[in-house]
């Protein structure tokens, strides 16, 4: 199911017009025509039908009406399942890099991204978390509101390696969970294949992914004693912002795929 | 398998030093150990058994023996099977996003990647087609370099959407192909699982992904008629330069799990 997110100083007024990135989104990207119906989220978390009654050149106007239920359809969109919940533990990448994960992790509807530190970072937010932290919550909101993800994606941060069993416990609200650690060097144990892994599982996925120069393998043993399991992907080794997304990829058409 | 990308002045000598980022990538990044044993293949093609000799503060000496066959071992990386060939066809995006998805769609070992002309794309290569290509070459140099790739990866283009049968169907080299157009909005006839369409085959898998209006229901149409099969992603509105490492991580994780 996909919404879109009404502009932040939205009244309650039976009618809107929008301009700008709104009016692109839903008229030149989903290409929504007069007579056309959307579902929209307020900043306060309501929920709104949206009808499209007139289209202007840079503009358009539509009628809101509030509604109780998720259910209700947005036109050109095909309907969906909620996603099954996804929480990527990711070691501080180096300068913007992070911003790149972020975005396209949101994107995707992963529910949590965790900010990690691992002996290999080079970046250190200490003393910047809570402005770096904010610049990441505009991001997510922006990705939000382009993807029409109704996953509230929250970034959280920054724990160590070590802490990463018991941060996925609490977050899993008793769902069932997977984790699962990418590692594209050989450990002196089985990797798992990732097809194999994910395969007909229904609770929280949860994947960490290692900063620019890797995990160390004592970091890898920390999390296996944890429960995680060693996830070598059947491809070349990828740079780290590669690999989250084509992680999350991966497990999302493939656990969506098994619990249709 | 993996390997080494040799430097462009190496003289084919019987021991060879490296530093700066060759040096960073076998000795940081994979860890290697003196005595250990690496791939490498120079600029003209010819593989090479390296041996690690000597490891310095900043840099290290390997020896050399050139080798015929493509079956010698790294060290410290697992060993697999060639991929499966898999062409993008990416229409072309705004500004840098092509550099994103041309670094990250060649370290994952996609095969091809042809650029594409479409309606509601913003960027026009026009007259500037073969400086394009040359940056695109260098990247791709370079994420091959990183990754370790065995893949030839290689830019084409730019073809019109109308000319994407053909040309895939010239690029298959005889062997069977499945084409797919990522497509998130309804389409009036069916949309295909992603896993559905993949598991299982063993072919040349070719993946069409739109500029970042989408693509025209013409212009499925006409992909349609030449016998590739739209397919709905199980997630969110991607962006682009999401949609294309999202899709091919899902299948290339799919496809080489099933021909195992």
């Amino acid at each position: 199911m996909r919404l879109f997110l009404m502009p932040s100083d939205y009244d309650g007024s039976p009618s809107l017009e929008l301009t700008g990135k709104d009016f692109n989104y839903l008229i030149r990207a989903l290409r929504l025509k007069e007579g056309q119906k959307i579902m929209g989220r307020d900043r306060n978390g309501c929920l709104w039908d949206l009808c499209i009654t007139h289209i202007g050149r840079s503009s358009c106007t539509l009628s809101s009406r509030k509604t109780e239920s998720a259910s209700s359809r947005t036109d050109a969109l095909p309907e969906s399942r909620p996603l099954r919940p996804i929480i990527l533990y990711q070691c501080l990448p180096k300068g913007r890099k992070a911003d790149d994960i972020i975005k396209k992790a949101t994107e995707a509807g992963v529910r949590d991204i965790v900010l990690v530190r691992s002996a290999n970072c080079v970046a250190n937010l200490e003393g910047k978390e809570e402005s770096r932290l904010g610049r990441y919550d505009a991001l997510v909101a922006e990705a939000i509101q382009q993807s029409g993800s109704l996953v509230p994606t929250k970034v959280h941060g920054v724990i160590g390696i070590e802490d990463i069993p018991a941060d996925l416990k609490a977050r899993s609200g008793g769902l069932q969970t997977l984790g699962l650690v990418l590692h594209q060097t050989r450990l002196s144990e089985d990797q798992s294949d990732l097809m194999a892994c994910v395969s007909g599982f229904t609770g929280c996925t949860a994947l960490v992914v290692g900063p620019e120069g890797g995990l160390e393998e004592d970091e890898c043993r920390i999390l296996l004693d944890g429960g995680f399991r060693a996830v070598l992907l059947k491809t070349n080794i990828l740079r780290c912002e590669t690999a989250s997304i084509y992680a999350i990829g991966a497990i999302q058409t493939i656990v969506e795929s098994s619990c249709q």
